[in-house]
């Protein structure tokens, strides 16, 4: 049987085919030399598996679709607090190449404008790094995402440092306001080595995959930067990926994305899917026309919008009963699913109203497959109130899928491997 | 055993209650009557459990929370696109009092600054309808996402009216661009009218649940508004709810929010909870400063940010066995847990990757407890394929979990209600 | 003879007429109504002759027109202080229909666009005025510029209200910034009767030569304001008076000018001219089109800019000599033309330079017209130096040109009334 | 006897030398070590007398003061459609560091910002000069204005290059939006070098009289640049010179300015005075504290206001007689003074309403030391049109004050030395 995934996204892509509205970016030769009929697009999971229609082999520049990348790696190099003292997180509202400085202190109002770029750029790797070992850092970051060795197309950087006025100016500002504290030019050709790297549609889905995969790469297994490194980028991405529509693409997408003037468009759902198109011609905001539709559809199709509400945990509390009988009964809680917050205050509210009677009390972790942190402190708060009621608390964990199980402060538990465990 | 959410919450009002930073809004005698020591926190889930600590049964003003319930009443009263031809949806990246218009039409920014409140309103109820059956409509409205009926206090109405004079100002401006099509006076007067109902920290908890539970209200299980309503105001919430500090708050707590003048404010994350706090010193963008502290907290505490990877689907397939030998020989895929898109995903590479020799296919859903509309889609879709393949498929589906088990175009499925039923 | 004026006003009128560039201003039928091929232009000079050519005698609404002599009334009425911490000076660089108030106080930027200019109207007349005494005034003082009693075109006054959304949101937004601390609707009121008034293309130049002449109506004699009020309202008038065209009008036409949107345009030299034209189709500005290129015509045909050097005052000593012999000699310094500064530094110079050996010296203002009263106090400190080296000093002035010639401090001078006298 | 004008500057120094408000600039370490104490101020005439107080011949780099002149250099240089095409005259509300371009061209808004001023520096010369050439051309300009050799301060330069970050920022978006077509780094280093010329307060007093005095200096009698130059220069001046708050300078002082960070403050009335100021201690804006004071004090001391009506021109027809009886009778105008097209005017009315019987006219011009253009062809006309009505015409004009005296088309006129000859 073929999969049905492939089969979706080539009818997808026939959809849009048609549509040559927009143009290509022109400002250099090796852009404006594109083949505008290039048409890709593939989805790739958290855990691995990727599905691709059309150009997916087809290597062109990253571009701007560099810079949540470089802000994860400037976050993951340099900590929270001295990147954002240098580049702030608000949506500026205005066209990708607006300076959007902050009128007092200069700080670029977010890394996805160029300004913001820029900086970021100079604070990826470590403080003392010369500019040649700052972008060596940076490719192999972004390579690191894409799970392999990507490389520099050496002519377009050739042809944007010709035609770098613009980011020059931007340069030279942050560097009269301190943000920058290199010299600028350095800076400038450094940030257009990054935004030259060539990728394939396959790559930047399986670096979006990345972010959707809390930070590791799902084919390598390499953890490239820490959760709150992808939550901080993916936040910035969902206010100002897209531009000045971020608040239209917030409503009628709702995946944190990024486009790249050379015809890729990423988006990806944190836990679901990390999502890559290639289409060059451009719209007046400087995304790609035919990739802008594919993500409104996908979004649509799919409910593939970070407001949509995912598959619910309702039934975590699989059963609720006892077992044994007089002496030798047992209560048991038996538990299912991933368990997070939500989850975790469905189990604490069974073990609220049920006030077992029985001196034993089992949670059966069996058939969970997840807990995450919140919802392992809560559990074992509900163990130790239930030891401090005088109960003897068993957990069944054969998984060990429950890590370091101690209730601590007066609070008891016995890990076993199965139920039978438990009742003896 | 008490629930430890109720410590939780007293634990973290105990830590915010000594900052006394901030001031009461005192444009009216009422919001500077208010007694500033007022301090609440409530949770609600999308099934209608309440936690709370603290005033959570005071009674003070809804202010700007009802922007978003109201925006959520006018996309349901007049569709998506009359709305939005007169609101917009982009953050305007300024003070919560400015007008923030577009410059060619007029159109405010967004429904949660005060133009895009005041147009919103005169959006509310049936287009033919006068002034006070558009209040009536409106508080009707913002009583059934609280689960109950609320009412107007009617000595503030007095005060803000006599205070309006911006409100009045931007309703003028809105009248001479013809995006208000009525008398700007009553407009704003059913604006404040909307704006001095009263609720309490319980109330807004229970109406940010019932967007955070697809626009149902858990108590009363009311439909309220549908389900693309409450996408699109969590959508507009998450960009512009939060006023100049989008950004900031994106980040930092990630959970779509509204504040009010009056100390309120509200967050809802879909699928997973509905919270409320209640404290009346407000910051300089006009939110509650133990509010802002206490969700930041709530964020960081429990994972609860929208871009946090919920817990995963991994397990949807919890086995894929062959039972039965030789020509009765039956291949199962045994599903379990709620099914979207990326849980689909998995068994759509299941079966593919499985390419079963055996004649007979069963899909178990015994286990599944929420299939939503694309991984219903896309399973009816293996169904199909397996068919054209030469196999006999059977559903298993005790609790008829998947609506209108129908392949079509060639497929064939038979749905039983247990594997005994599969297996004759 | 007939003058050479009116054949000029006659042929610039027949260059511009085949210009049908721009519209009426249409959001009210009586302008729209209007008939757009009227024109006509006047030159009044200081000393009230007026030269006339085309529709000078065609009544229509002042409107904007009435702005720099309703702040001429204010300031007249209240003084600088109270008048300028309410409205500012500053050009907004924006189009008329702009609020433009500084964004912590609410000020409007200047009087002449709608913000500042109702807020002007507010501080015509008296604290204590209701609004129908103030129109009133405003209405008297409007009359007193033009020198003959002028009236509302109540029909405009009617459908004007009806599309004063705008200005009711100016003048609510004012009121939110206490600007205003009237009922905003009643001074929208008689702002819009203030602009209903209805004048003709002469009476503009009548007002606007009142404004040349120093604040004195050339026809009537009457003081309407005094200069320190005129010298304010021209400056204004030079930096805000064309909207967001500003420095194009300072350097191409360089008059101190207002324009209305019935078609009206005014400028005023001071000294030498008030200008008037009159042609209802508009720019995208809001200017008249045909009175746009009347003024740029007139400016560089005959040198009417502010910045052309006037008349240079070089020949102010038209002699100085010596009559009489011996002990009988008697230096001469014979004087002539109107003296100012620049004039009176030439006498010193001489002085100066002269270092009279004679005992007496003869300051002789026969010819002179005028001194203004910097030119006096230097003329009286030259005479009191003389005075203080030795010598006797005599002022022929037989006009008395020279007030209260009383050089103070050590200076004595002897006042006669022709030389023969100083002879003796 | 000694002039009374240096004494009232030397007790107007007196009364603004206690303030010590204000900051040296403090960017570069030669600005930085300047002696804040320094004050003094220099009046210029246009015919070169000049009159100081206070350090008079203490030399300062010019700064932003080169602005308006090489701006002058520009317009003279290449003409005014390709510099108007480049650089606007609009001001920018904005303060003395901002970029303010316009959003679709990048056109600055004029040349007193830093970007219009760096614009104009690189239209300073001929269009393919080398950069060395232009500052060459600059320098050069700049002392035909002084009237003396001016030289650059080489460490100033170097120090300024240093911290030349916005510049470079600014000059890197012009070429990026096509305004400037040179390597930006090389405009920028011209530009600051023109910026670190060394003047004197006497110096650019002299310069500003220049201005005042139609382009021609004073002293050298050199015409730098012509009268419709000047007159665009003193326009920008008026609206643009003094950054943000072009309103209150205005109206307050009146006088076209500019101002540099190292403490030099000029103004220039034309036709009048110029005027230099000298005190390094600036304000907010950037301009000299003690500078802004004396110009107040002398603009409302003296009425050098721009707006201040000038000496009134009432008594340009001196006499209107007639003289010789019966066929001899000669009708005489009898004119004096400078006269322009108001005083023109006064003939043309004089010659009106006096309809001469006589059959010989004469105008006397004797007494008249100035016609401009448009009154020499106002009077030309008259002349024509005395002419056609039967009458001889004579023009006494002993010194030829007229200019080409044909009245042309039918008109004609004798031009002799005296009245006598008018007499025969």
């Amino acid at each position: 049987m073929r999969s049905v995934i492939p089969d979706y996204l080539a009818e997808a892509l026939g959809d849009v085919e048609p549509d040559t509205a927009g143009q290509l970016a022109d400002y250099i030769p090796e852009l404006a030399a594109a083949d505008p009929e290039r048409l890709g697009a593939v989805f790739a999971t958290p855990d691995g598996e990727v599905y691709g229609a059309g150009d997916i082999d087809t290597e062109f520049t990253i571009q701007s679709i560099s810079k949540p990348f470089a802000y994860a790696l400037a976050l993951a190099d340099r900590d929270f607090g001295p990147v954002l003292a240098k580049v702030g997180v608000e949506p500026s509202g205005e066209a990708f190449n607006q300076i959007s400085l902050e009128s007092d202190t200069g700080r670029p109002f977010n890394p996805m404008i160029n300004a913001g770029a820029i900086t970021t750029h100079s604070l990826a790797g470590s403080e003392g790094m010369n500019p040649a070992e700052r972008v060596e850092r940076v490719v192999r970051g972004l390579s690191a995402f894409a799970g392999r060795p990507l490389r520099i197309d050496e002519a377009v950087c050739v042809s944007e440092m010709e035609h770098a006025h613009r980011n020059l100016a931007i340069a030279y500002m942050l560097r009269g306001y301190g943000i920058l504290t290199e010299d600028p030019r350095a800076v400038v050709e450094g940030y257009i080595r990054q935004c030259s790297v060539l990728v394939t549609a396959r790559d930047l889905a399986m670096m979006a995959a990345t972010l959707a995969n809390r930070g590791v790469n799902p084919l390598s297994g390499e953890r490239v930067v820490r959760e709150p490194v992808v939550r901080q980028v993916l936040s910035v991405m969902s206010t100002c990926g897209m531009y000045d529509a971020a608040g239209d693409w917030a409503t009628q997408v709702g995946i944190p994305a990024k486009s790249g003037v050379a015809g890729g468009l990423i988006g990806a759902l944190p836990g679901q899917i990390g999502i890559a198109t290639f289409s060059p011609r451009l719209d007046a905001h400087g995304n790609s026309v035919r990739g802008v539709s594919l993500f409104e559809r996908f979004s649509s199709d799919m409910g593939l919008h970070v407001m949509e509400v995912p598959a619910a945990a309702r039934a975590i509390v699989r059963s609720n009963h006892v077992t044994g009988i007089g002496p030798n009964a047992v209560r048991v809680l038996q538990l299912q699913g991933g368990i997070g917050f939500a989850g975790a205050e469905r189990v604490v509210r069974e073990a609220v109203s049920t006030a077992p009677a029985e001196v034993r009390v089992v949670l059966d972790l069996t058939m969970v497959y997840s807990i995450d942190d919140v919802a392992r402190r809560m559990l074992l708060e509900v163990v130790r109130r239930l030891t401090l009621d005088g109960h003897e608390v068993y957990l069944v964990d054969p998984e060990s899928i429950m890590p370091d199980p101690d209730p601590g402060d007066g609070g008891k538990v016995t890990v076993v491997g199965d139920m039978g465990q438990a009742m003896i």
